[in-house]
């Protein structure tokens, strides 16, 4: 999606990149919840389109009505200003509306859509919202992979989403340090430009001087965590963190299964296969990268750090545009700055989300978005390799609670 | 099905009822599961054949090779004699095999079926694991129905299986008793035809002189009962009944709903509509019914009160076979005696399930059956609306846990 | 207490021996509750006397005035007909009253109870009720080293009831098989004497010919079944059990731990010690036993069949006017014929606990006695080490949870 | 406690107050837990005890030998590096040791500690860690007034801890604002002086100008915010605020009891009486706090804000020396300047525990004492009126989950 394009150009690239993302599915993959931190792909399927006929066509269409009076209860994610939700837990009970209902929804908000879109007509309130829509629906592309991958990881069939031609693989080198440093310098979203609320305002904070690694830890780093005990030493770990694990019997990251002959397989979109030492590690919580970060002498980078790092060009990243579903090692920077800031794995930081200092919420129904979450969840940066490109940015502010490991969360260190 | 068809003609019947109980549903009504206690009817349609396939076609077919490999440990419900099972509250997560594969399962199995039915080369002992797969096969359509009941109850747009012209009404008239003179009398399976190993075996027993009633308690004396403060007495309930309905909120019986003006509707398989004063009262537990007893200063058959007065041929109740797929009133007798003692709602008697004096399970996988459910249920007499008219006898014994209502579970009085 | 002794001696013996039970208690071993199942010491102090309290002085005291009028909703156990109780999973939040001043209740009624019974003016339903508070106190001497036991051995100190000089050894044989003919028998107590409610009516039941164990199962045999995979065999088991004893990991009956040397220890109230292989195996659950029984080609007897066979007067149990508190074996009979029904533990059966035929409940709060819980439980017979002599007879029937351990169950086989 | 005196008037001052806190208990009150979270006052004694035999005696004392060993496991509490510790959740099992047995470790170890003390004969790394333990005993103190809040709060008798007779009433005036200019500021511990390491490394940090509030809210404040559906308004609620109020049907502070006509009461370690208007509103969580500073168009304090503004000294606020247990209202500052910042209720701020920058923790088990708890909790600031004076300062930082009530936590609020 170039971001100098039409809005039009821009709605039909990012809904037509969602349905491109249903293909490989079954209206049975698409209906099952199979836990309740996620949803169903034809509950996505329906939210985004909600979002549209419920912030845009709603206030901007003559005569409005909705495709479906139920829908609009079905598909409220947690705007308690719209009114009432399906309970989150209970998305998985849906057979009704079926897959092929929400696509007609789909269809038909796009026709309602694209009309105004075309003809300009739409008010400046309304494309502001068009553009969170937009932004909403590329979080939920995100999503929906992060769920199927999780829907499939139950079945005992091992299901592949889409099936990959392996890439070369390549050497990401020895991780060494870039030093930063650091000062009073401003954060936040500039206002050029969309960002969500949770960006802003920009503002001025001190920073001290930082290290930071140049590229995200691999797996043969993190074997070598596992291998001196790192599940089984609670000295290494937060109370809470050591907590859950134990809780869980976590002994490796979500998706890793432990093979015959000790060696370990990972769960990938394309299919399992051997772990790889070179690659970044992923689906691991917040607790297990503050474990390993203290493991190795090293810690979590704060966002503001991060955010710091993150002004010079990086090193390409990968994401959901270039085809491959797990992350791949990048190549060093000859400079050794740091390289893939960007893509492959959201980095943990050790900043417990919350709003910046002035930040208030937009009006409405919008205002639910992301403020109402700043509370018991950490920052995580960058995007990861299933998330579209064109959505990211220096700024952006992803969070998760610090257990959750079905995102695609790795590890940078800092020190 | 006529029970004196040929085993081809029996199973081609059975097996193409159950493909017609799939007609109304789409492949997601098919996977989804609605509570641990349900199954998806996709699991329904590929857990009977399994049983075909693995009971019958392992030990008989030449050269035998299954049709997936995976399936043996998917299909099987709690066989250990066969080996691992797929866990019962996951069976929900199986997007994978899609229903059409299922299906394929299906026709290939019963291509094999077929074969040696029509030449009438099966064993002995295959034939009469066949019995026991038609009769379990059948038990699975009553199941598939009670599931399909569950899982649209769940869904708030109230779906309806199948739509149903409504039948004329029906006057049940007074409840009245019949009385029973008790002595020795033998209950079990006499060993004509076909039973399951727990009515066996036949035994006689002392019961003492008792009534029953005429017929099951309707919904306009249950509605009495709930006027009447039943829900809110403890002096009515057992102590773990009352524990249940309090910790569960009940107030009346399960897919019931009060509407806004204050009186009752029900969700049927044909839809919602208000609750009929003159119809069986279904979907009560047995503490349910138990206390509705109590109040009405009465009690709950012994399961052997039950099948001794069942001898005289019973008025018309309601099977699958009728196209309704809700209990409805019955005629009274002439001369007072019990009617729909079989049909529409199976009636909780006050026996616990257990073996009968001798009982011996069958050897191999089969012993599994029913021997080991012996403990902590109740027993349930008659088949109801959604059971097979043939599948039904005098001596059947169904079970249910005491806090279970998805079931198709009525009241019959005795005292 | 001799059976034929006067109310007032009777009482006095009986209420002593609850204060001579809590003797070796603190303060704070009487306070505390280990699990829900389990009341404090001081609660069942209180209870006792508050049945006193509620069932006779309140309607035959002139001027009645409660000795706190707090303590009639406290120490209501689940009377409902009486009125509000404290929730009984937070009987162990009661600091307050203190250990003295329960102690102080249960004076200030033993003196305003001897009064009348002293001056034999209590009225004939007042004495009736009397004949039931004795047998309710001693069921809570019982209830109360269950207790007490089982907050012990949560205690890693392993605190000592009471310390107790060994008995001398004693070989109880091999087990041994004895035939009943079974017939037409009457079960139910005869009406002369105090019984329960649950005892009642006496009447005939069909009893097909039997075999009886000589004497209960011991550890050895038990440690047999153990050795021989019978916590791991599944198709020993009934599915409930198999349930039960997977989630909480059982390998072992309650209070045996394995040491280090891989030999067993089992908690006793006089301390730990190694499990001997002669004695009764004691704190399983009626899974246990039954799949015990599975695995010794038996079965557990029903509770008609135990009481015919426990007409000829018994070999000598252990009763808890002995001074042991843990079973011990008993020499077997020249003849061969059971010993030990009655003492050491009480013996699973086999039959559910449900009411006799024509069984009717009193009237008023006594009738919430034993009626409201004749569903889930399971009917054990005999009494155990822990049980006054006195209060046991061949009609009794104990019941249980099948899950539930930390009463004194052992196993009794028959065929 | 003189904060000049020496180390051994010091360790007998405060080893005397925790005695002192103990005297209104019974032995029953000392042991039995109402909660997982708190824990019953006995373990309190026996943990503060154990912290200096394990972390002084230990490494100092000529031939150590433990009180008892079997305490090392028992009142440890969350030290990995000490060993083992006894399960939480279980501190409430522990009958054993007896509360006189506990005072007899107390004793004994006092008696080991004073004599190097009064000897000064304890190694600095020793007397660093007297300092910690005589905080960590000060920490205690507060926790067992705390916890036998709950404990009394569980028991329908309402117990009183101690009666106290009430103080005149003060007016704390109408709530007003106090600017503060912002700018580069530093916090944390300048060195000087006993700190925790979670108040260490004082560093720069940027803040904004702000408005804090004169005075803590009060309950008449709060009322209003209930009168105007607080409770019933999700939007004035963050996420997972509002789920956890609904969860547990919060409609008010911890420990307010609705009244028959309406008003509410409350409870305090003096007994319950009516909530007054011009009190602090205490046993709020965070997300009650951050909930009412929404709806009062404010919001609380970041920690560095707090820290800022509580360098100018401070009105009076009460204390535990005061010997009321209950906050207070204190009278308003002439200059309008905010007043009891120090003392009453601990005032939640709005930022998240974190490490401050540089942040070390000790070497050894002390390293334990904050450093794991970084995750998940809000920092508190200030101190209550449970809280020693000569514990609190500028640079505490105490912290607890959002969730959580029982603590003495208010508001004070910024914009």
């Amino acid at each position: 999606v170039e971001p100098d394009a039409s809005p039009l150009a821009r709605y039909r690239a990012i809904r037509s990149t969602t349905e491109w993302l249903i293909d490989p599915l079954s209206a049975e993959d698409c209906a099952i919840q199979s836990m309740p931190d996620m949803s169903p792909a034809k509950w996505h399927l329906g939210h985004t389109t909600w979002f549209f006929e419920t912030m845009i066509l709603e206030s901007t269409e003559a005569g409005f009505r909705p495709f479906d009076a139920s829908f609009r209860v079905l598909f409220n994610s947690y705007y308690n200003t719209v009114g009432e939700q399906h309970p989150r837990p209970r998305r998985g009970m849906l057979s009704r509306p079926g897959l092929d209902r929400v696509r007609q929804y789909r269809s038909d908000v796009d026709r309602r859509m694209e009309r105004p879109l075309r003809d300009g007509t739409l008010p400046e309130k309304a494309l502001s919202a068009l553009e969170v829509g937009l932004n909403h629906e590329q979080q939920h592309q995100e999503l929906l992979l992060m769920d199927v991958k999780h829907l499939f990881s139950c079945n005992p069939l091992r299901p592949t989403y889409r099936p990959l031609e392996e890439p070369p693989a390549t050497d990401p080198g020895d991780l060494t340090w870039s030093d930063f440093p650091g000062g009073s310098v401003a954060i936040g979203h500039e206002g050029n430009g969309f960002a969500f609320d949770n960006e802003r305002p920009r503002h001025e904070i001190l920073v001290q001087p930082f290290s930071l690694a140049n590229r995200p830890v691999t797996c043969g780093e993190y074997l070598e965590f596992m291998a001196d005990g790192g599940y089984r030493r609670p000295e290494l770990w937060l109370s809470d963190g050591w907590e859950v694990a134990d809780r869980h019997g976590w002994e490796a990251p979500l998706y890793w299964e432990r093979d015959e002959d000790g060696t370990w397989s990972l769960l990938t979109l394309h299919g399992p296969r051997p772990v790889r030492g070179e690659e970044p590690v992923v689906h691991v919580s917040y607790y297990e990268a503050d474990a390993f970060a203290r493991w190795a002498g090293a810690r979590l980078p704060q966002e503001a750090e991060w955010e710091t790092a993150a002004t010079s060009p990086p090193g390409e990243g990968h994401f959901l545009e270039g085809g491959s579903l797990h992350p791949a090692p990048v190549a060093p920077a000859d400079d050794g700055s740091p390289v893939q800031l960007f893509g492959d794995v959201w980095e943990w930081t050790g900043s417990a989300y919350g709003p910046y200092p002035g930040y208030r919420p937009p009006e409405g129904a919008l205002g639910e978005y992301n403020g109402k979450f700043m509370c018991n969840q950490m920052v995580m940066r960058g995007g990861a390799v299933v998330t579209p490109a064109s959505h990211i940015r220096r700024t952006y502010r992803n969070f998760f609670y610090p257990h959750m490991r079905w995102q695609f969360g790795g590890i940078r260190l800092a020190r």
